[in-house]
């Protein structure tokens, strides 16, 4: 682990990330030693900081780190995480903001070849996701929401839980964003609301034309094919919600063999 | 600090508690040596404890460090922090949780005397408080909310910024509770939705009849007395909110006499 350049595994009790969850993550995928859509986290970190009001990022510096890091490590999962750095105690920001900056590399998961090929089984969580637009599609370090959800279950059966907003609008997995496709079209939340916007999520909407809206569970129910994706995982058919069975779907299947040559492509041309 | 009983200033970067705000915190006044309201924050933190599913507490061993870490402190802040400890990657819970237990104590704030004395100058803050009735009146440690709303103001006149849910009710200020005065009846909100069950709302509750209901700005506009509170602060008058002047009310002088004879007794109490 890097902490501001430094290997160390500790960070400062007083680190405001630790005190109130102020600040922001990436997980991103390696290959091959590749850092897998690593512009497009690196950009999303950036925004985020802004809306945040951290300091300006050193892309530059965190882009010299992660190759360092990324030598030879082969497949693993780099995290990345942004602090508003040590603070007094409260709320109100230091006048003078020193992020924290962390990096660290953690094992690949070895998921069954089955998650990709036939599908996952699914449940609804109980517990909802809040709404606040202020919040809305960061992945910061308040995640209690996904903790609490992801507590629910203990079945190793099932894969992924499927959450709500307060509303009751489905929004994305503990993990993932969700889509479902009906008569050939794509749907998948807005997320202005509450939610994260995840970078395979952004790569979906470069590659076909998806519909932003609001649905709900029966929406799932009736879906023709429904799929779950993040960085690590990639993309996931969902083959079973609430007793419902699913085929994985033609566009399910396009979009994970796009995605394994988008990233083949990347270490192929990696610089 | 002391992070399970040792003497140390940091905290794994893999505990839970900086990677996803998966824990809960205390903040109490250490009054003459002696820690104010201690039994009420530790029954708060173990039944808070239970609803995040945390291995039960041992308040004996708890109790045991707090008589330590505050002999000839005089006057202090103790915050206690409780987190999940550390785990894998990922929002799941380890299957053995060996929980993080974290004393530091700080400088008491010096407060001007005009704050007790005359109240406080107030705004309304536009970020608003996300719904959710798994984590409402939790002390948790995912406060982006706060620290998003505490940044909106950098004016030092003003001292405090009151927080609306997502529906405009109001709820609390970014670090208090609230109350209002009307036709000498007590109001404040519920917290079944949002916001952070203070231990000083719920001594007010054991001195005075309240009434918990849903009211908006224009009640606060039209109240006869306001106030806010917190295990530090006490008690203070809001003198002035978005231009209004309110003078500060008796049902507030009373509460503010009470408090202080409170401590003193649990101060003059001491085992």
């Amino acid at each position: 682990m890097l902490v501001n350049g430094e290997q160390q595994n500790t960070v400062a009790i007083m680190d405001r990330g630790f005190q109130y969850g102020d600040g922001l993550f990436e997980t991103i995928e390696i290959h091959a030693n590749q850092p897998i859509f690593l512009e497009q986290h690196l950009q999303r970190l950036n925004t985020d900081s802004q809306r945040l009001y951290l300091p300006q990022l050193d892309l530059d510096l965190l882009r010299v780190e992660i190759k360092k890091i990324c030598q030879n490590v082969g497949n693993a999962v780099l995290k990345i995480i942004i602090t508003r750095g040590s603070g007094g105690r409260g709320y109100r920001q230091p006048d003078n903001i020193q992020p924290t900056r962390i990096l660290s590399l953690h094992p690949f998961p070895e998921y069954p070849q089955s998650y990709y090929i036939d599908g996952i089984v699914v449940r609804i969580c109980k517990t909802r996701l809040g709404l606040n637009p202020i919040l809305a599609g960061m992945k910061h370090l308040n995640r209690l929401e996904q903790v609490m959800a992801r507590a629910e279950w203990n079945n190793a059966e099932i894969q992924e839980g499927i959450m709500l907003d307060f509303n009751g609008r489905v929004i994305e997995g503990t993990m993932t964003n969700l889509f479902y496709a009906k008569n050939d079209e794509l749907f998948t939340a807005s997320l202005n609301l509450c939610g994260i916007a995840g970078i395979i999520r952004g790569w979906v909407f470069e590659k076909l034309s998806v519909i932003e809206h609001d649905f709900f569970t029966e929406d799932l129910l009736n879906a023709d094919e429904i799929f779950v994706c993040n960085s690590v995982i990639g993309i996931w058919a969902i083959r079973e919600l609430e007793n419902k069975r699913y085929a994985v779907g033609e566009i399910t299947k396009k979009l994970q063999l796009a995605l394994n040559s988008e990233k083949q492509k990347q270490v192929a041309y990696a610089v």
